[in-house]
Formats: structure tokens, sequence, C-alpha cells
């Protein structure tokens, strides 16, 4: 059996793991798979550095790219994270006709299309699983199971970090501040939540989960992106009452006339709708069809664990090509035609705060109808000064909504427009 | 850009499903895939009959054996189901060098070696996503996927007509019968449901996802199996009380040592794991991996156009390869070494009807406690003739749980042993 030789840049959490599971379980993996994996070389930013696996000396250096052109390297692993210097080693190995396993979600997110076109333009594999989800199988179901299936929408939990706050604030009432800092300290969110929390990290998933599944260029800056921090531990609350859960959701729809729509927002989740019960750090995405019908793929979505999983599954598939002088299909994305939120229609959940007096009702109720936005529930909390109304309305155009929330602003009877929530049809 | 033509061997749910999805897309599948799909020959039992779809004149036939040696068939799609003919007709397509796409799961889970050997040696492929769980990717995400990951423990609600009854019973308090005819009127049970009620459906399923998570030879007689058809709303409703959802889950573990269990039995599942919440007719598989953790894969687990959906994806893979010169990686697998239902261990849920008199439960109690037997908790429920005491265990083997069982049964003071459920381990 030939040894395939891998050249690993990057060695923390997902390389360490990698390193590691291949240190315990390389020649079960070649009993099972006929593909014997060997780690030849590895580029770290600091060769001094203590780690949590032992390489082998000899293999360690701080010269990227000399791991890339080493002739002895057959794969290349990229676990460095961020654009460059990745990109540019990525595009190297490529041109060598070396194929490459990459979990960097920025650079799939930002400049994949340049990645995609390399990789074809030399007929080698560029796999990228671990990039979104972490060890949950979804860009090979999407790119081979699904290959022939109309995928209609794409509703994910890709945000483990903001999956866990929701989490808490709705099983214990927590507050977001507190439930933040509880995430903190766990590890799950960093010392700066804003990637998390604000949903950069979600949208930049979504742009590549919407890439594959509809075979459009989309990146990173086309996803309308919404974060959690505006969402109060009441607004939980009162979802859950009406039989919701609040998610950080990332969705991607296909829409009549072939226009795609790419949104990562706060929404109320129906309690019996598959994503609701999603708790945790977990990830998880659903999948709408027009053959297959509803799926759901659920796993740990980060962790260098999980990641290294992923990472090892796209190697064994990469090394077996080479072997075997094949590759898989090369992605083919055709430009997007992207619909912005504002032409998108939802039901909403709205929570404003108003001065307590006969009419003002009848003062909101007219702004919303006279914007088309049309009121299916209400529900005042509380009275006097800081008396609460909460609406949930019939399906509106974000457009109408937004220029009515607009002129509630400047309504003298409301004193905040609070949380505005949109709920996920079913 | 060549067209790869296919040869359909039945033309019922699934097949016309097929036929339908490539009339409607075959053009865009060729544009987003560089694959053309076409279905030159049918095959069926009866050409006169009426079908849901158009079939061109010319194409169909009642000789299945002329279609699969058509020069002019690529590809074959064999969705007749059960194990002969279509055990000979898939011998005769891969000896002819012609990759095989299958819905069946029978013939993968009793003569599935024998189909493997067969496509190893002339080296094209067969592929059979179908098989399991409709239109959920699984069988590629665990070919593929985690061919590098150590699987533990696969626990699978894969059969719908079972989890629709169960999910009747559960949320309307159904008793079985009733709930048992709903899914018949509503065409989720045949009107002879042994086959889904008594686990056979489920083992046959849970052979091949067991055969192929641990690269093992285990056929569907190997499964240890019990249905639903002895569980009670009351159970239902005693294990809802205690946190508990009543599932008929399939499991295949890993255990030390290297041996396997397979086995399908109803079983109590805490109420926060995801597969409790896999309500109706839907499938699940849960997927506890050394690296990866936890993962799920949720969806339509049959219907035409599901199980279709998974065809096609089957089919663009071997059409890919077979336009390539490639083959996907050829499934060896070792014979297993199974370890019987006896010698595996659980917490148990027991039900017992008694004579209502002092000294019943020390009785009772001393009979567990002298096999081993430890009880976590205990209720009475009711009293005087027909009062019942329902039992949880701590972890016991099945051998002490068996002979306990038949040592209670003679008891004279207990009128009836009642269902027996194990409860899934976290």
């Amino acid at each position: 059996m030939e040894t395939v030789k891998i050249g690993l840049l990057g060695c923390g959490n997902v390389g360490a793991a990698l390193v590691a599971i291949l240190q315990r379980d390389a020649a079960s993996i070649a009993a099972r798979t006929g593909v014997r994996l060997e780690i030849a070389r590895v580029a770290v930013r600091s060769v001094a550095k203590e780690r949590s696996v032992a390489i082998p000396e000899g293999i360690l250096t701080h010269d990227a790219a000399s791991v890339v052109a080493d002739p002895a390297v057959d794969v290349v692993v990229e676990v460095i994270g961020g654009i460059e210097p990745a990109r540019s080693l990525i595009l190297d190995a490529l041109k060598a006709g070396k194929p490459v396993v990459t979990a960097n979600k920025e650079l799939i997110a930002n400049v994949g299309q340049e990645i995609f076109e390399a990789a074809a333009a030399t007929g080698v594999d560029v796999l990228f699983e671990a990039a979104v989800g972490g060890g949950i199988p979804l860009i090979r179901p999407l790119r081979e199971s699904l290959a022939g299936e109309r995928i209609r929408r794409i509703t994910g939990i890709v945000n483990g970090t903001t999956n866990f706050i929701l989490t808490r604030m709705s099983e214990e009432g927590t507050d977001y501040a507190d439930a933040l800092s509880e995430a903190q300290r766990l590890g799950y969110a960093e010392r700066d939540p804003t990637a998390d929390v604000e949903g950069f990290d979600a949208g930049s998933k979504l742009a590549i989960v919407a890439s594959i599944a509809f075979g459009a260029r989309i990146v990173a800056g086309d996803v309308y992106r919404e974060g959690i921090s505006g969402v109060s531990a009441a607004d939980i609350a009162y979802a859950k009452r009406l039989g919701y859960a609040v998610k950080l959701v990332a969705i991607a729809e296909q829409l009549d006339g072939g226009d795609v729509a790419v949104r990562v927002h706060p929404a109320m989740v129906r309690t019996t709708h598959p994503l609701a019960s999603v708790r945790e750090s977990f990830n998880a995405v659903f999948i709408e069809g027009e053959s297959v019908g509803q799926l759901m793929l659920y796993g740990r979505g980060a962790g260098g664990m999980p990641s290294a999983s992923a990472v090892l599954g796209d190697l064994i598939d990469a090394a077996h090509n080479l072997r075997a002088g094949s590759v898989g299909r090369a992605l083919q994305l055709h430009p997007a035609k992207l619909r912005p939120i504002d032409d998108l229609a939802s039901a909403y959940y709205l929570d404003l705060e108003v001065v307590d007096r006969p009419g003002v009702l009848a003062a909101v109720a007219g702004v919303m109808g006279a914007h088309d936005v049309s009121i299916k529930s209400m529900e005042q909390e509380g009275a006097g000064a800081g008396a609460r109304i909460v609406f949930v309305t019939h399906t509106a155009r974000e457009r109408d909504v937004q220029a009515c929330l607009a002129e509630l602003r400047a309504l003298d009877v409301v004193l905040r427009v609070g949380t505005l929530l949109r709920v996920l049809e079913p």
C-alpha cells in the first residue's frame, strides 16, 4: 500500500487534533480504506512552542511555502485560517497539482471562486467539509447526495456560541449579558464576541452553503445580517408562550425566477420544528428540497476533534482520488441574482414601549395599517410608564415593515421601538 | 456533453418518481453537474398497466434481462425490491461492467457481500443510498465523510410506520390498535403490518448501516429484534411522566474487543435527546463517534420522491465516475464478531400486574435482587385486583433480567409480566 504524505499548514486546535487522530488510527484507517496517511511536514508560526501532541523532530518548520513546495508532500491540509497567507499557499499547492483540504471558512466564503477555478484548472480536488458545521457531513451531502435535488431553502443554526447563549436565556431566563459572560467563561465565546453575536461567522458559513446548494457565487458580504445582542429574555419568554423558540438562523432561499436570498437574523421558530430542539452549542442545518422534502443534519459545529474528523474524511477522499488518478466533480458556480431583504416577506414579532393612555393602540395600529402591515395578535404588558405592546403580524413585506417602524419611532406615544423578530415560515 | 443512459428495472413508486424528476429536471441537472441522464429502457411486470408518468413508447419491456444486456444501457437502476430476480439482474449488470444503483434494502441486508464482491471484481460502482432512510444522506456520509471515524454507536429511528404509531400514542393517548388503524388508513402501514411493527424492516436497515459503519459483514438475520405491538398507551404515559419518549430504536454498537451488537426494540429515550423530537413518520439516525462526537441525520425515510432523490444522487455519482473512467472506493467487509443481547447491559422499565396485598413488593424485590437487578425507582398504580407496579432498574445484564422475569412469572402474586422497555443510555 502506497503512503499518501500530508503537508499540514497550521497546528492549532484542528491541526493538533488531526495529528493526534492519525497517530492513533493511521493503521486502522489504512486497513479500512486502503489509504495510508502520514503527516510528512508541519508548518507552524513558532517551532519552539509547546504543543498538546508530540510531533517528530525534523518535520516542523515555520516556512509554510517550503511545505507546499516539498516534492515529498502529496496533499496539503490548510488549517491556518484567515485569507492570507492561506490563499496564496493554497493557490500554489493547486497550481502544483496537489489536492487541498481546508477548514478555512473565511477563505471559501470570500475568495472561494478563485480557489475553485484554480482547482479546476489543474484538475485536482479542493475539499472543505470542515469549513461549515465542524464535524457535520454537510458539504459532501450537498455536493453529491443532493446534486440532482432542487433545493428550495436551507435554514441553519450554524453558530454554536449564539445558540448556547439563546439556550441559556430560554431555559434559565438568564439575560443576554449574563449568558454571554457564561459562554465566555466556558470558552464558547471570544473575549470580543462580535464575530459570533453579530452574525458575521454565521454569514460566512451561509455564503458557502448557499454557493454549493444553488451553484451560485455568493460571498460573505452578500449576506444580510443581524445579530442577537438586541434580543431580551422578555422577548424569548413571550415567544415561548406563543409556542416558539428564538434562534439565530441563517437562511438561504431559491426564489421564483431564480433569485437567491441570503440572510442571518434571530427568528421565532415553532417548538415543533426540528430546529427548535437544537440546544446548547450544537449546530444543525435544515434543508427543504422539491423531491427530498425536509432533511436536517445535526452535530458539533466546532471544536478541534469534530473539525479534524471532517478534515480526515476529506483527506481520505483526496488521497483515494490521487492514487486512482481521478478527481471529484469540479464546482461550477454561476453568477447569483441576489434579492435584497427589502423585497422579502415574513411574519414579524414587534415589541414597542409606549405611553399608557387611551388612543395609543389606535395610533400604532393606524400606522401599521397604512403600511400594509396587518396585525395577527397583540398583547399589552405592564401599565403606566414603560408599558409594552407586543405584536405578531401576518405576512408583510420587509420594506413596508421598515417604513412602518420609522414612522412608529416618530410617534410621540411610542417611547421605544424594541426587538423585531421574523417568524420562520413552515 | 455525452449522455449516460439508464436501464430502469421496476417502475413502481420510486421508479415512477425518478422518471418524473428526470423528465422535469434532466437539462438543469446536466447544466449543474455536467452529466446528462436519460432513461433508455424501463423493465416492468406489465407493459399494459397505466402509470402516473408518461413513458415514451418503445422503451418499456417486461424483459428485465434484456434491459441489463442492452449495449445502449450504461447504468442499471434497480427498484424492483426483494431478493430475486433483483439479485441475478444486478450480478449480471456488474459482471458486464455496468454500475448499479439500487434502493433494495432486502437485497443489501441479506446478500450485500455477494453484490459488493461482484462490484469489486469488475471495478464498478454499486450504490444504495435509497436502501436506508429514503432521502436522508446516510450511506454516503458513513462511507466517505466518516471513513476515518471510530464510530461507537448508531441509534436510528428507521421505520416511519412505527414512529407514526408511537407519536400518535404519545401525543393523543391513542391505544396501539387505533393508532395502527389510523396508520393503515393514511397509507403509512400495510394491511399486514408485521414487517414494520415487529421490527423486520428496521432490522434490515440496521444490518446495512452497521455493515458500512463498522466495515463488518452483518446480515438482517443477525439483528436481535422486538416490535412495538406490546407497548401500551399506559407505558408511554408513564415514560412521559419520567421524562422519556418511547421510540422503536435500531442500535448498532462497537464494543470493547471489537465485538459488534445489533438490535431493534422499543426503548425509552430522554426527552432532551435529539431522537425524542423525531415525530410522525420521519426517520433519523443518531451517530456517536470518537472524534466527531454526536451527529444526527434526519428526514423522510420513505416515499417515492425522497427515495428517488437519493437514487438520483447515486446516479449522478455513478455517471460521473463512468465518464471519468474512475470508481468510488470498494466496500471491504470483514467477518463480524457478534455479541448476543444476553451479554449486553441496560437500564430497564418493567411493568408488573400484581395481587394487591402486603408482602408483594418484598417478594418481587427479592427476586430482582437475587438476579442482580437493582431497583432505581418504583411506583404502584391502582389498587386491588389489577394493581400495577412499574419499576425502573439501574443498569443490569440482559441475561439476568430475563432470568428474573422467568422467575417473576412463576410467582403467584404476579398476575402478569407486562412491558419490558430498555432505557437508552446517554
